[in-house]
């Protein structure tokens, strides 16, 4: 495993909130990664579809780890600000989501993010997230 | 209790994700909600602050119920899309979410909302959100 | 030109500030929308870039055209809401704002755009747009 | 004049888009900023309303500039990006930008604003923007 991968997938591990929910870390390359999500009742609104909140926990962490792939080696991230696109109601066996690095700067990365419910093997979009994310580099 | 507040305390309490983060409705008033959330070490990130997705999850929720409150008998709300700045790590014994109404209209509801920490009495801005929310009127 | 593309061009020509800052509708196809801007010296900001509201204001516009490209046939469009970061400086001889609609709804339509910067025939990647654009249609 | 009014002023008449839309500075103190932006047809959307994009432009001056009010003294100010909400047509004889700090901090700043349009002394809210803004200072 490359030392970009492991960086992401060691922060992954500490995200408690991750395995709360039961997120997986599914790929990690250099500007994007993948997560999965199953489905809980436990995670739900009012109508019985998984809360915006619980879309935007893995958007957010995909994002925060697509800038983290390409961050300088000693840098660590954190999210400055995002703006969430809810499309539809997020229903499904599973979700997934994708972020890809849109610009990555020496301060701050720009990311955007889809989340897909999967229903027997079949993809919907249900939310998209544009997120900037800022290097934080420890002072010598 | 008010028809309005009794329809956002129903609706809150079908919301599983708020109780599975510990998550109570504190008040309720025509166009402000607010809502309050302990720390919990299963909702953090890797640096054991509050995850950025919990944070927003209450802050949705109290937008959404601020819209509600305010909105036609019949109406339900759902969230179309949220800004998040994150502005302050979220470490807390506990946090608040305050969500106003900004403008009420037929459709389409604009609320913002703060979310802050508290430590021995004392608040902390952690984040604020700016949001868009519907309202669903069933068709006769 | 068939109805949809005469309908853009039609709205676009009664934009008054897209001739106030010399815009021009490059390309409408069913979902997409180009428009090119000259760089201007009256439009800048204190550091001669071109200021982030006239970036924003092609981008708003291609992303409401976009929408408007696949509306009900007697809808108008109307911005909701945006957000838009700000990549690299504004500097260049022209820019170009690329809309394209990432999921439309009967009432709500969400779109994203990109302006780059074009410099001896190379593009720069300089702001990115994510937009919430909502279906108007008269009442019978 | 304190020093900070004198800098923002400085560079509010350096921005050529101020000058070219006719908007004018009108109060500047720690932390907040007001600008007026008269009406004009050369500015319209294509229902004779205001542009969003020429809204856009002063709710961004007004944040930048309330951002560089409390910024350190040799620091210059960009805007990282802005999340806009149109809350109804902008239409009236004048407008009116009101920005003020949220939350200032050592790389980033947090403000928000709102636009009135006036109509014969009546005050109409617009539109409402929620912004990033980076300090930029200069390397010794």
């Amino acid at each position: 495993m490359l030392a970009f991968e492991q960086k992401v997938r060691e922060s992954f591990g500490r995200q408690a909130l991750m395995a709360t929910i039961a997120a997986e870390l599914l790929s990690v390359a250099p500007g994007t990664v993948e997560i999965r999500l199953p489905f809980g009742r436990h995670l739900t609104q009012q109508n019985d579809f998984l809360h915006a909140g619980v879309i935007t926990s893995v958007l957010d962490s995909a994002c925060g780890y697509a800038a983290l792939s390409v961050a300088p080696e000693n840098a660590e991230v954190l999210s400055v600000e995002f703006k969430v696109n809810l499309l539809a109601p997020a229903v499904g066996e599973s979700f997934i989501a994708r972020a890809q690095v849109k610009r990555a700067g020496r301060t701050l990365t720009v990311c955007t993010a889809d989340a897909f419910a999967l229903n027997q093997g079949n993809e919907k979009l249900v939310a998209t997230m544009q997120a900037t994310i800022m290097n934080m580099i420890p002072q010598a």
